[in-house]
């Protein structure tokens, strides 16, 4: 057993399920799920990539065979590309020949991208079955693989597709992070400081506390922050998704608050053409110009916002608005998932750990909130 | 308003609903909707076959737009070779084409084959938006409509990929039976004679009593029946079907025994290649199948199976067990989905009205039975 270990219960009314939160538990995932009441002897098909497997792969066969476990592994080529119906295919012809019953288990050993398709393809093999979500990316630790949301992309849009489906068991073992490449990491903690922004102002000043040891790279690596720090992030972020998804499992509506940074996030991923950001990068540039717009309507302080600015700087991620047609941004904004009758809504801050949704925000002041990124940001 | 319509609800504890059954209803589907809460202006997309929107789309569709919705209708070939994953993503296009939102609706016009995608694509798009039923099929009406069972076929079995998700409504018209072949209310009425022998005596003596009045074809054809029984049938099966998925939504238990005649009746749809006999065909053969069983263990009467006999040609479904190598039948049933631990589970007769679930049925008495079956039925 790892020296520091933390369970945290997602507390869904139905089928309330644990996140287990320790540096080395992936090699005890076995006993894991035995503990979990799933019993050995269990057929289990691990969904993972190439690289995730090359690294962590064996450790997790291992520990599932150890405990008597009968698995089969299916390596799906890495990229937001893959996450299409055509893999999910591929996952339930796997699910097939490996002749998974209504008791048998899907494991995401991976990213997002294996945690949306292998939940989505266990959320639609024989009408449902057990999936156990062991993230490998600071992203998917802290957001993806908690809260059931699975799906794949559909030409028209990305996540079109997809079902609300609870995993059994979250296992978060941040050792598995060594391998993660720092674009990723730091991607992944732009996730982290919406966490402290919208709900969370002791996670917010453990973060300024490592950005004030080194401001421009306090946040950025998991040898930055080092292992104490690393697992409070974790605990607490994973902590605050759960609470968010336990208040309202399906969004109906709390859950929108999820979205804060992503609304101009979203237009900046799909303005700035396949690839060029990072999730977590858009997401990021989305806070500051959030932060802006809330600066503007007199909601929340520039001296916050100047706070936020400096997790953003320490994390490394990019600080420059891109060089986007505003009026494009707005075009975008209109065709993202969360206009609801023509109105764009936003999460805006009102303070550090404490945000507000409002669909009333003035073209006026995202077209001047864009401007001030831009300004701001130039080299 | 139609004379004569009774409403059937499916008390869920998360999302009751109501099944309508009444001749005329069709014409009133756009009022029901509304009725329901679903708001004039609610974007739809009506899926359907061929044949159907032949003879009922015009109705559906003057119905809906009468009542403010905005529909566009999806028509897609007729046949359980359609209900794959190819047809799903046809779904899909058409809802992304029609702009479909989370608040929006998908309704499926036409029998089990339309039901079971439309509500899987329904299930599937933007994480699950609302799928009303409106069966054409008399299978669809007193089955695949009700109880949230969607789903599409695998290569290497029926239904494999799916999900539960219940209607939002269920609207079932008598009238559009006008224009189903006969072959096909046939087949339907199996599933009928099937709840009766489950779990409702008084449906039984309903039916025997139209058996009597003609043993050939008393209960072959909607004529033969006449409105009044028709309506009567359809209120009793569908109330039968309601109890048991609100006892268990998910398959958990009770839901096993909605598969009496159906092991059996599996086998012989997988055995006798594809096409040759209609689902329900199959099933009236394993209810004469699970019967012989049955008796042969000293569960029910010989009496009893007699009169379920004479139900079961009273619907001029097949009599005579097609002729399958009983080695072959039990290595079918061995490759079914209803197999627990490799033991094969029959739901078996106990008396009218009611059935036990057995796993330990002698393979030597399906053998017998098979072989009594075979011989009862030649000619
Ligand atoms: N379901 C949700 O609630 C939710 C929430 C947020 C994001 N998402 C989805 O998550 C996806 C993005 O996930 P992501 O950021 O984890 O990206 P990802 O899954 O694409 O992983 C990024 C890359 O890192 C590699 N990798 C992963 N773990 C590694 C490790 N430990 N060592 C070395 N390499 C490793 C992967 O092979 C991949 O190349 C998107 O598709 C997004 O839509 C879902
Ligand atoms: N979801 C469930 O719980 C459930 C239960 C039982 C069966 N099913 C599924 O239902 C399917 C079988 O459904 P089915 O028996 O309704 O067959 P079907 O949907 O294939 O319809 C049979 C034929 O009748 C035609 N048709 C339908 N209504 C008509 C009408 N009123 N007038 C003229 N023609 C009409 C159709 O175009 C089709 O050619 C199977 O795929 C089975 O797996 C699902
Ligand atoms: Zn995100
Ligand atoms: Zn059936």
């Amino acid at each position: 057993m790892p020296q520091e270990s933390r369970t945290i219960t997602v507390s869904l009314a139905a089928d309330p399920y644990p996140v287990l939160i320790g540096g080395g538990l992936l090699g005890d995932l076995g006993f894991f799920l035995l503990e979990r009441g799933i019993p050995s002897g269990t057929r289990v098909l691990m969904v993972t990539n190439p690289d995730v497997e090359a690294f962590h792969g064996a450790r997790a066969l291992q520990s599932l065979e150890a405990s008597g476990f009968v698995v089969r592994t299916l390596v799906i080529e890495a990229g937001e590309e893959q996450k299409n119906p055509a893999t999910v295919a591929a996952i339930h012809d796997a699910a097939f020949a490996h002749r998974l019953e209504r008791s048998s288990l899907i494991v995401a050993l991976g990213g997002g991208v294996v945690g949306d398709m292998a939940g989505f393809a266990a959320a639609t093999w024989l009408r449902g079955i057990a999936v156990v979500q062991v993230p490998t990316t600071l992203l998917a630790m802290v957001d993806a693989a908690i809260g059931g949301k699975t799906g794949v992309n559909h030409p028209g849009g990305k996540n079109l597709i997809g079902a609300f489906h609870q995993p059994k068991l979250v296992l978060i073992d941040p050792l598995v992070l060594a391998t993660l490449p720092e674009r990723e990491f730091r991607a992944g903690m732009a996730e982290v400081i919406k966490y402290a922004v919208i709900g969370d102002g002791i996670l917010f000043r453990d973060l300024e506390a490592a950005a004030e040891r080194d401001p421009s790279g306090g946040l950025a690596s998991r040898d930055a922050l080092g292992p104490v720090l690393l697992q409070r992030l974790l605990e607490r972020s994973a902590a605050a998704k759960a609470r968010v998804v336990a208040a309202d499992e399906r969004e109906g509506g709390l859950r929108a608050i999820l979205n804060y940074g992503h609304t101009l996030g979203h237009a900046v991923e799909n303005l700035s053409g396949y690839g060029t950001w990072l999730h977590g990068e858009a997401v990021g540039l989305g806070m500051l110009a959030a932060g802006d717009i809330a600066v503007a309507m007199g909601l929340w302080s520039q001296a916050d916002q100047d706070r936020q600015r400096r997790l953003i700087a320490a994390a490394g991620l990019p600080m420059d608005w891109p060089d986007l047609d505003p009026e494009a941004v707005l075009v975008s904004l209109q065709a993202d998932k969360k206009v609801r009758q023509g109105k764009v809504r936003f999460v805006l801050p009102t303070g550090v750990g404490s945000v507000t949704i409002r669909d009333d925000v003035d073209p006026t002041t995202i077209r001047a909130a864009l401007a001030v990124a831009t300004s701001i940001g130039a080299p």
